[in-house]
C-alpha cells in the first residue's frame, strides 16, 4: 500500500493545561508513529478546535522521537488549547461544517480531542454530523481534567498530578505554620482550583495521616460555607493543636449559592476585585477571631506543577493517549478510553472504553459519604480512592538547577483552503 | 574525663521556618554528637528564643540518629520558631539577665543561634551581656533567611531552595498560560516574599534563558512602580509574545513609598483587606489593559518547599550547623559561619567567618546592577552570581506518594528554675 493514500489523523487539546496533558499528546503521537502502515501524518490543531476551525494546523512528523519522548515530562499543552464551546448543530451549523471542510480538505479520518466534558460533547457532536455528511471519520476522545469530574472513567488524568501538588504543598506548608503558631501565625488558608467539584480540597486532606495533622479544615464547594460553624471549628483546632491549616475550593459558596470569592470586595477605585476566596476567609479569621492568617493562591502553579507529578497520573494520561489511537484503529467512534479500578489495594486499573454520549455533559462531584459528617474531613472511603492516584514520582530532567522542559516547533501544515474562518 | 564535667550546648530557630532550616539543625546535632567528648547535652529552645526565656528546652539526645538524619529533609522548623526580638541591653536587661540565668541553670557552654540579622543581633548582645555578667558562654550564628538579605556572606542558607522553587513554577506556569492565551489568560502574576530585598523576585528570572520566555516582567522591591511604565511593558509583551508573565515581590511600592499590597482595599463590611500584591496587579492588568488576567500568591508554599530544594542549599545549610560547633569548640565567640564564593564557573564555595557585629542589623539589597536598566529584568550579572544556588537536587523520600517528613519527639528537659519568666 502506497504511503499516499494513507488517511492522515488530528489530535487537538482543549481547556486548561494540566501536568500530563502532554503525557497524553506523546501517547498520542508514539502511537500513531508506530501505526504508520496504518495512519499517514497526524496534525495538531493550534489551540485546540479553533486550530481545526482556522486551518491552521501542525505537522507533528516534523518533531523528533526525542521531543515528542519530552513531552512526557513537559507541562502546558504543547500544542496551545483554547477555551472554545461549540453550541449546538442548529446553533452552531456552520461551524461544524467548517471542521468537516477542513478535515476533509487534509483527508482527516481520524480525530482525536483530549479534554473534559464540553469536548467530549465536541467530539460527539463533530462525529453525528460527519456521519450525516457522508464524511468518515472516527472521533475519539482523550480524557483530561484536573477537576476529576469527568463520568465514565474511575479518575481523570491531570488530576492525579494535581492531588499530589496540593497535598505535599500543604503538609509542607503545615510544617512550616506549626513552627511559627506561637508568636506569629496561627492559620494558614491554601485556596485551590475545582469550582463546582472539591476533588482538589478532597486531596490536600491526604497530607493528614494522623488525628491533628494539618489540613484541619476543608471547606467543599459541594456544601454550603456557614460562618459561624466554621470560625467555631477554627478555634476549637487552634485551642487544641496551636494552629490551623484551612484548604478551601475557589468555588465555595455561601447558602444563598453566593461565591464567597465575590463577597463584595472592592479595590480602591471601587471596582470589584477578582477571585481569591482564601483572602476573605484569612480576613473573616483575622476580623471574627484574632488569629494573626497567612493565605496562599496556588492557582497555575497547581496544575502546571509537572516537577511533582504522579507517576500513576503520567501512566494513565500516557496510556489513555495510546488506546485513544488503538480504538481508531479498531474502527470505533464516539468513545472514549477510561480507567477503570480493578482493585483499591493494591491498586490496580486496565484501561476501558466509554461511549462520548455518557460522558459528555456530565459533571462528577464528590459523593457525599467522601465528606464527614461535620463538613470538614475527608472520610476513609475518600482516603481509599485518592491515596493510589498520587502514587510514584517521575520527575522530569533538571538542567542547571530547573526542569528541562520542551519547546516544540510547531511547524505548520500548508493551507489548502482558500477561505478563512470567521468566527 | 567524666560526662557529668561536660558543659552542655542550646541550639534555637529563629524568624520565619525555610525548607532547610532543620539541615542546619541536622548539622549542629550531628557535629555535637560527634563531639561527645567535649559536649554534654544538646539541648534545642522551643519556639526559638522564647523557649530560653521560658526555660523551656528540648532535649535533643532523646531523638533517634534515623531522625536527625531526617531533619535535612524535612521543612519547618522542628523545634519551633519565633518572632520576638529583644530590644537593646538597656530597655531589655531584665531579659537578657534572665537568659543568663536559664543558660547557667543548665550549664550552657555553647549558644547556637539559627536565623536571620535579628537573629545575629540577639546574639551578639547575650555573648556581650553574658560575659560582663562573667558567665563563660561561646554564642555562635547560624545564618538563615530565604530573603538572601545578609551581609557578610556571599549567601544564605534557605535563599537557595525558594530560588529553585519559584524559578521552577514560574517556568511551569508561564508554560500553562501560553498554551492559553490564544482565548482565555493573557497576562500571569505570581507574588512572591521578600518585603525589602527583590533576591526571590530577581530568582523568578532564572526561569527565562531564551528571548521571550517568561517571565517577561519582574517587579522589585528595590525599584519605585510606576504603572504607565509597567503597563505599557506589558500590553508590548501580549503583543509580541501573545502573553505576559509577572514576578511581583510582596514588597513593592510605588514612588510615594506606599505599598501596592496596601493600595486601598477593603471588603464588603469596610475592613481594608489583607495583603496581596498579585491581585491588585492583576486588577490593574484587566482594568486598564483588558487582558483576561490569574494570578497566584504563593505565601508559605514557597519557602516550605522541601520537595523541590536546591541540593547546593541543602548542602550548604547543613555545612553552616556543622561549622558553627566547630567554631564554637575553637573556642569562637560572637561569630557567624557564612558561605564564601571562590568560582563563578565551575561554581566553588567553601565556609568562612563573620564576626556577628559586621552581620547584626544590616541587610543586604539586589544591586541595581543585577537589574536591567529598564528595571524589568535581571542582568548577566544576576544570572552568574544566582544560577549556582538552584542547582541540583535532593529529594525527601515519599511515601504513599507524598514526602516523609519527620516530626520529632521533642521531650521537654526538667526544669531546674522555680521562678516563670514574664514576658
Amino acid at each position: 500500500m502506497s504511503r499516499a493514500k494513507l488517511r492522515n489523523a488530528l489530535y487537538a487539546q482543549s481547556g486548561g493545561a494540566t501536568a500530563v496533558i502532554n503525557a497524553s499528546a506523546c501517547g498520542v503521537i508514539e502511537a500513531a508513529r508506530r501505526a504508520k502502515a496504518r495512519i499517514g501524518k497526524l496534525y495538531a490543531a493550534r489551540n485546540g478546535i479553533l486550530g481545526a476551525l482556522n486551518e491552521d494546523l501542525i505537522d507533528t512528523t516534523k518533531e523528533s522521537a526525542a521531543a515528542i519522548r519530552a513531552l512526557k515530562h513537559t507541562p502546558g499543552a504543547a500544542f496551545g488549547s483554547c477555551r472554545y464551546k461549540l453550541k449546538s448543530p442548529e446553533e452552531d451549523r456552520a461551524k461544524y461544517e467548517r471542521l468537516v471542510e477542513v478535515l476533509r480538505a487534509h483527508d482527516i479520518g481520524w480525530f482525536f480531542y483530549n479534554g473534559g466534558n464540553d469536548s467530549a460533547d465536541t467530539t460527539l457532536k463533530l462525529s453525528k454530523i460527519s456521519a450525516a455528511m457522508g464524511y468518515p471519520l472516527s472521533a475519539i476522545g482523550v480524557p483530561k481534567t484536573i477537576d476529576n469530574d469527568l463520568v465514565g472513567t474511575d479518575c481523570c488524568p491531570g488530576f492525579g498530578s494535581v492531588a499530589k501538588y496540593v497535598a505535599t504543598s500543604i503538609r509542607e506548608a503545615g510544617l512550616d505554620v506549626a513552627s511559627m503558631a506561637s508568636t506569629s501565625t496561627r492559620v494558614f488558608v491554601l485556596e485551590v482550583m475545582g469550582r463546582h467539584a472539591g476533588w482538589i480540597t478532597a486531596a490536600c486532606g491526604l497530607a493528614a495521616e494522623r488525628a491533628g495533622e494539618p489540613p484541619h479544615v476543608l471547606l467543599f464547594p459541594e456544601l454550603p460555607f456557614d460562618e459561624a460553624t466554621f470560625l467555631a471549628r477554627v478555634k476549637q483546632t487552634v485551642e487544641s493543636v496551636g494552629y490551623c491549616v484551612v484548604a478551601v475550593s475557589e468555588g465555595v459558596r455561601d447558602a444563598q449559592g453566593k461565591f464567597l470569592a465575590e463577597a463584595g470586595s472592592v479595590d480602591a477605585f471601587g471596582h470589584k476585585q477578582l477571585g481569591g476566596v482564601a483572602p476573605v476567609i484569612a480576613q473573616m479569621v483575622q476580623a471574627r477571631l484574632g488569629y494573626k492568617p497567612h493565605w496562599a493562591v496556588a492557582d497555575y502553579l497547581q496544575r502546571a506543577a509537572r516537577h511533582v507529578a504522579s507517576k500513576t497520573d503520567v501512566d494513565q494520561a500516557y496510556r489513555v493517549g495510546q488506546a485513544a489511537v488503538k480504538l481508531a484503529l479498531e474502527g470505533r467512534n464516539a468513545v472514549m478510553p477510561v480507567i477503570v479500578r480493578t482493585s483499591d489495594r493494591p491498586y490496580r486499573w486496565k484501561i476501558g472504553v466509554a461511549p462520548l454520549d455518557k460522558v459528555a455533559n456530565h459533571e462528577r462531584r464528590v459523593p457525599r459519604d467522601f465528606v464527614s459528617a461535620d463538613g470538614f474531613q475527608i472520610t476513609a472511603a475518600a482516603r481509599r480512592y485518592l491515596a493510589p492516584l498520587v502514587v510514584g514520582e517521575l520527575p522530569p530532567p533538571f538542567r542547571n538547577g530547573l526542569p528541562a522542559y520542551v519547546r516544540l516547533r510547531n511547524a505548520p501544515v500548508r493551507k489548502r483552503l482558500q477561505s478563512a474562518f470567521k468566527a
